[in-house]
């Protein structure tokens, strides 16, 4: 197995020349008393080292081994719980997390780069402190004065853990119907009772103690998501002092065998009257959850981002390594019995459309990162109003496409290996075992698709397409004759989205089944469209920079290609959507 | 989990009314002397009992335990040992072995149904007969009148099994630079001598003896792939009388931990002057492998077309009972507190592309069959070579095309299950890893594209195109009013086919890597055409039978949707390869 190395140059292109973070900070005195740019790189080149050397060497292993569960205790797999003392003591755990609360105060456009190196040196140990930095959001939102003080800095410091416990035995997607009830106590905390599934880090040997943040109705509940409350549930109860107390009533009953993620604790947990406190209003805890929601969203996307980038690297040395058969136009080495694999054409195309939507997505990450930096501390309120908008657009894609093109780039990754890439050895089929939750988890990326069309676009009649509609005539109003076929490519894929939309929206009123028919096709389509977007505008930013580093070279060749063989995607796509919602409802159910 | 039904009125839906089976064997003497059609029939109606009570409820507890290996010696899961007695006691090992032999003489196209109940039951069980199988017709097309004798009746009757042992550690795709030696001996035999990866069936506890079929090199042999001989070689040698003699000088050194197919023993086979027979003539073995390589193509692609069954059965059940969210158009139920999965529109799109593809992919298989039926037995020379003709094109694009849609299918029968798609419990996920090796092994789907695209289409200038297109003409031409959108689609659609080969065909000469670089898309655009074609032709069929069985609407319905959706993903594809193999070039191998 190739050793795990962070795309440490692509990324400080993307910060430092494509999204020009110094000028962006310089706007946001808030941010930049926390962070400076030449800091932020630094920290990312530590970042590289820890998960590199710290965190990568752990991934097969832990596959292999798993988590196990007995008497209501997980043991993580060897190795764990000492790159998590470790990565807690270098203060990682935290890094998004306020100075004040003891975190680092990094800025999302960073964390992003951080998490992708996260989650291409494992996906499974990624979420022990992922979850808990999206608790750590939470809480520094909607809880209380005494909750935060009690609560986050022993988070961000990596002492204790988080979880989000949402899903129930029959309640997935749908928490309306959710049954966990939260009875009031005389001293102003509720007893929580009820069992949830599929809770990350339910469970595990890490740390002394778990904060969950549970879902839970009031006895007085509406029906329904209006009726759902948020509850900070701690595994062991903390005293006064800070000291921790008595083990509350909550266990994890078992935890699930799964594809992938085996070094993910994923739990069974059982609430029995635990001991919890109100985190926000009562009954607004969806809303509560929702707030995280779009950070946590994005670091899902990035998952199959970091999983397509570990994929990427063992299949790129095999490529150039291993010989198998000659190459079409010549013989490239006629001393060996065979030429490199990297000759064959479709080699090259698995490898250009990994390194595409690699290369592409860690473009979007950060174009979403920016914006969430934006509507957070930007002094303009209108400018944090639009940056609002386009995340609140952008989330549902970054969390869907990037997974899906995720997915695509572990299984091309694998194929490129052939049976090689099918044996456990390699490590390249872990990659699309590892991958393939991240379309499943946080909403699936077919509800992340219903978000996307029905409430932004269809919600908004349109009007929320506006700023990435801009942001895209910026670029093509910069891109000179050299692209110019490619302007007009992303010129006629916007009027395509345009079109398109503007057709949904006229049969919105006549067809109750148009959204949810053609959700996930368009979010693919809009997907397409900005990756083609940023693809140019990274060129555009490589060739304006007269470097003769071939990485610049590169830049300026991949994003042809993108535009050459991937974008024409759209074609297919709008075909589909033009097809409209009838042929999807007309199986009665006895025809499928 | 569900239990596994075959779908039988398909099958027969697809053999007696759309392929009139009856009539075109009525035209095959040799054939019919064999099989009447009401007797294949009545055969699949057992072969549904076989997989469906025997071999489909060992696979989920046979992934759990995997094979296991132990000082040369391989352990198969509980219950396939008792699983293939009985198997090879009703004489379904044979089915394809000719009667004189000890076979079922059963046709291709018929076989094909029992394969994809087999493969839907448990594809890693259904190698061991599967492998079988195949190493009986290249000893029937190849090997010497005493080999055959000795060797294929015991086969046939699922006494001993087979195994083809092409694949070396340093030679997967690349057949020409193998490395095993075979040293002829005094008494006409060879002594094999080399190492073999990846054998399907290598060593296992199923049979007392197992005849490997090994490619090897003579030491006066050509280099490169005309010089590869084939060679029987047993793993307990055969005396005279028919009894097992010595151990031979053949075993496994281990076996591979896979991502799936756990209960196939995949091993790694050491010859260490092993003695063996030739077959078939000095230097022409990779043509001997070919001969049966037209079935076992075919019979891999229905491996995916078995995965994809097995996972809708489950996703359809789990789509009609689990209750989330409503309906948009109408609370479907109002005395429940949410609807079943199945009125969401992204629930349908999910399970209607999955049924098109299986039922699509049914019909492939089929069409395949009975081309492979008439290359054999019709009676005029000119009506075999053109079926053997379309067989040579259809090959690869069934091995690519089903495998490919096969993923996609169990991917989606997955992500229908969310959440517990992804554990273990339910099965979801081991239809995926089960599949994901069919695109991988038998020629990658890449290596098959390249043989279509480049050894059939370019190869013979489009020539090999004709039958095929004049097959959908036909259709094209029994059409009526209520399908004219549909065929005006198609109609297009087989023009863009011909624009895109004249266009690829004028430039072979210019660009030695056009074919390399557009394979794997022109590929799939004839896989969806094809797909189309026959969803027409089923279409047709079903309105014309005047029957009010719901099968029959919901076959019609089932055609309009995969016009409206899936054809239009030609469009994406005819970019991609009008776009040529220039972007995939302009990168040095630093630039990747």
């Amino acid at each position: 197995m190739s050793d795990y190395k962070a795309s440490l140059q692509d990324m400080n292109f993307v910060l430092h020349e494509v999204f020009n973070i110094a000028d962006d900070w310089a706007r946001m005195p808030e941010l930049q008393e926390m962070m400076d740019a030449d800091t932020a790189t630094a920290i990312l080149q530590e970042a590289a080292k820890v998960t590199e050397g710290l965190i990568a060497p752990n991934a097969r292993q832990a596959d292999e081994q798993g988590v196990s569960y007995a008497d209501a205790k997980v043991t993580t797999p060897d190795g764990y719980k000492e790159a998590f003392r470790q990565l807690a003591e270098g203060g990682w755990v935290g890094v998004t997390a306020s100075p004040e609360l003891g975190g680092m105060g990094l800025p999302k456009i960073i964390s992003a780069q951080y998490e992708e190196m996260m989650c291409a040196a494992d996906i499974s140990f990624s979420l022990y402190p992922g979850l808990t930095a999206g608790a750590i959001i939470a809480l520094d939102s909607h809880a209380s004065d005494e909750l935060k003080q009690q609560y986050i800095p022993r988070m961000a410091s990596g002492e204790w853990t988080g979880t989000m416990c949402l899903t129930e035995p029959h309640a997935g997607t749908d928490l309306g119907i959710i049954r966990t009830k939260a009875e009031p106590q005389a001293d102003g905390s509720f007893a929580i009772t009820g069992t949830k599934i599929f809770i990350t880090g339910g469970e595990h040997d890490l740390t002394d103690n778990i904060i969950h943040l549970v879902l839970a109705k009031l006895p007085d509940a509406p029906a329904g998501s209006k009726g759902i409350s948020l509850f900070l549930v701690p595994k062991v109860l903390v005293n006064d002092d800070g000291s921790l107390g008595q083990r509350n009533a909550v266990s994890a009953g078992s935890v699930e065998h799964k594809m992938g993620i085996h070094g993910s604790a994923t739990c069974v947990m059982n609430f029995d009257g635990a001991q919890g406190w109100l985190v926000g209003e009562p009954n607004r805890g969806l809303a509560a959850m929702f707030t995280m929601m779009n950070y946590e969203r994005l670091g899902v996307g990035i998952q199959g981002l970091g999983a397509a980038a570990r994929s990427y690297s063992t299949a790129l040395a095999y490529a150039k390594d291993r010989r198998q058969g000659r190459g079409a136009k010549a013989t490239q080495d006629p001393n060996a019995s065979a030429d490199p694999l990297i000759v064959h054409g479709d080699i090259r195309r698995m490898l250009l459309t990994m390194k595409a939507f690699i290369e592409g997505g860690r473009a979007f990450s950060s174009y979403v990162g920016q914006q969430l930096d934006r509507a957070k501390y930007a002094q303009d309120a209108s400018e944090r109003e639009a940056a609002d908008t386009l995340v609140a657009l952008l989330t549902p894609i970054a969390k869907a496409f990037m997974t899906d093109t995720g997915l695509e780039s572990t299984i091309h990754g694998q194929q490129i290996l052939g049976g090689h890439g099918y044996v456990r050895e390699w490590g390249q089929e872990q990659w699309v075992r590892d991958c393939r939750i991240a379309q499943i988890y946080e909403g699936t990326n077919g509800i992340q698709a219903l978000d996307l069309l029905g409430r932004k676009v269809a919600g908004s009649r349109g009007a929320m397409l506006q700023p990435l509609l801009n942001d895209i005539q910026a670029t093509l109003q910069q891109a000179g004759p050299a692209w110019s076929a490619e302007s007009e490519q992303l010129g006629q894929a916007v009027e395509l989205v345009q079109q398109l939309t503007a057709k949904i929206l006229s049969r919105v009123g006549d067809d109750e089944n148009i959204i949810n028919s053609l959700a996930v096709e368009y979010l693919h389509l809009l997907g397409y469209v900005i990756y083609a977007y940023l693809w140019l505008r990274m060129a555009l930013v490589a060739e304006a920079s007269g470097s003769t580093d071939t990485f610049y070279a590169a830049k300026v060749k991949t994003a042809r290609f993108y535009f050459a063989k991937i974008l024409p995607r759209i074609h297919g796509l709008a075909g589909a959507i033009a097809a409209g919602s009838e042929s999807l409802y007309a199986h009665d159910e006895g025809d499928f």
